[in-house]
């Protein structure tokens, strides 16, 4: 097996060609902006499965009028300081950017803003939504349901997304805190490049389409499921499941929208659900003023010593030592800012599909 | 190596007994019995590590003066829905009732409430919070963190507390799905236990003084730590690093308390640290009504089909298939209502320690 072949794009060319892929289908271009904005932010913060490696799923579902590419993404439920919001069925990285500003524009009323949001879907990289609350000097937190992959512990079926948690805290001289991670031991990415390079996966990632555990990723792929963070009962399998259980109620069960094995396929290939339990899938977002507790100057500098003193712990023998969460996101974006966006051959074969399609010059 | 001997107690006896030796040191009576209520929770909920078993604990406290039993619990700073809340060092098992009232009435008024509380002290079961919530037809959130214990992904010290994470949500004819979930690997507990028994733990759980993985739990207890919940890189540690970062943050960067390594010893025996950077420990409380996004029987109603559907999932050879979170309390409760709650003759002697010493009849 070799190393994939990885050729480099400017960060401009991919969001041109992006933004002009979604206007094609009559996304308003202000939106069509913005979707392309969350894809690119994914694409420079290393997180390659989320990025325009997606464009052609976005475009499939577009061609065939699966995505509603001008909703009326409209608030149905609200208190001062929360909203449930009903994104039409429109593009995730629409309808997720407008549900993130409720909450946030509730927060700078109310000192908080929580929203659940039905009838989208998906939404990017949950990192993208807390990033922006760091602007207003809030916490920002960010979830969201997605196609079932995850089997609950001691199950022996997909029932659960992967179902990201994101939760960010601004410093002052340091950068943010920025926590973004599925609910899942292991991501389905993963699995996908052992297959593809015929290598074994550790113990406590998947199991077969029976419940058993195996280390042969085509197990999981094949009928299999990923399994809970914590893997196991004796590793805290149900705590990783139960929290994927919470993200799946706060945001579906919340908004009515599609949830646990419900949630509708986003890829063309995937399994239609036996029932439809909602509209759409779910997210859940929410935005906390830090002056709504403290003095905003003395929380970040806080976070800077909080920083500082954990990057000074003592390191595991064979490691680099402590990282902060968000810093390999960082690392990348300041390279490939620099160097260009790295894409797999099949990615831009998909992207070169979508110009030849479209007549979009990529 | 024997199993250990239970001895059975009336809940109410266990009641009376806390609830005098809290007022024998001046707490108020509400007060005495709000923390009895708190401290029986747990003991009902089969959580014995939190339960009367750490009564002694709250005497030393009082005793050496180190917890004010008369505190003035007050809100420091506030908006709409959020608060921060100084407990002047009073005990959890009251700052910690108080403050998640204050989040609930917030809630009231506002849709959500969210408190932060400094110069706090250990607040029993995060799960007794959240339960409290769901009287109001509320989702209830609540955090905390704790003395240090765990490591962060790549480090080879203690650098944070267990830090648990509870979320609640009611059902309509079933029971209530309750997340109480510590971010380690496995509970300290579990560590003692296996000491006690001289048995090897499972990988996963704990590194030694300098940072290595071991099955040896006397390797932890002497200046080693617990892994996060993921345990290793490949497992996913740095999400349960990064899940008790963020309820040290929440629960004491925001409220001024003392986070990470910083967090002041509960027992005598603990090392004090190094540094002050607050008053106290922190805990975050959340409240968030049905009512602000969905109809509130709709949303139960779903929650029941949610649990059904949990429930049915087709079970894992060698499993008794899938339990919803909260389960396992529910069960321990309905038999210890019932049985009485069974107590360790380590645990019984320290009761009848406090009796000698305050003449209190057990």
């Amino acid at each position: 097996m070799n190393e994939p072949q990885y050729h480099l794009f400017a960060e401009e060319r991919l969001r041109t060609f992006a933004t002009e892929t979604f206007l094609y289908f009559g996304v308003p271009k202000p939106d069509a902006q913005q979707a392309a904005d969350v894809l690119i932010a994914a694409d420079l913060r290393g997180i390659d499965s989320h990025g325009v490696a997606r464009l052609h799923t976005y475009f499939d579902m577009l061609q065939l009028g699966r995505i509603n590419p001008k909703p009326n993404i409209r608030i149905v439920r609200e208190k001062m300081s929360t909203a449930t919001v009903d994104g039409d069925n429109g593009l995730g990285l629409v309808v997720g950017p407008k549900a993130n500003q409720i909450a946030m524009e509730k927060a700078e009323k109310a000192g908080s803003g929580w929203v659940s949001v039905c009838n989208t879907n998906h939404y990017g990289i949950a990192g993208y939504y807390v990033l922006q609350a760091l602007k207003r000097d809030m916490i920002g937190w960010a979830m969201t349901n997605s196609t079932k992959l995850v089997a609950p512990l001691w199950g022996a079926e997909r029932m659960l997304g992967t179902n990201p948690i994101a939760i960010a805290f601004p410093g002052w001289e340091e950068p943010p805190i920025v926590i973004d991670m599925a609910t899942s031991a292991a991501a389905y990415g993963k699995i996908e490049i052992a297959k593809r390079a015929g290598k074994a996966i550790p113990e406590g990632w998947i199991i077969d389409k029976d419940g058993n555990t195996s280390t042969n990723p085509s197990d999981m792929i094949n009928g299999g499921a990923l399994l809970p963070l914590g893997s196991d009962r004796e590793h805290g399998g149900h705590k990783g499941y139960a929290l994927a259980a919470m993200v799946d109620i706060l945001c579906c069960v919340l908004s009515g929208a599609n949830w646990g094995p419900f949630a509708p396929p986003f890829a063309l290939r995937q399994e239609i659900p036996a029932r439809s339990v909602g509209k759409g899938i779910g997210h859940f977002f929410g935005a906390m003023q830090i002056d709504g507790f403290m003095d905003v100057t003395t929380f970040k500098k806080q976070i800077d010593d909080w920083i500082r003193t954990f990057r000074a712990t003592k390191p595991a023998p064979g490691t680099a030592g402590v990282l902060i969460p968000g810093d390999p996101e960082r690392e990348a974006e300041a390279i490939r800012r620099q160097e260009g966006i790295p894409l797999i051959q099949a990615v831009v074969d998909d992207l070169l599909d979508i110009s030849r399609q479209t007549g979009i010059p990529l």
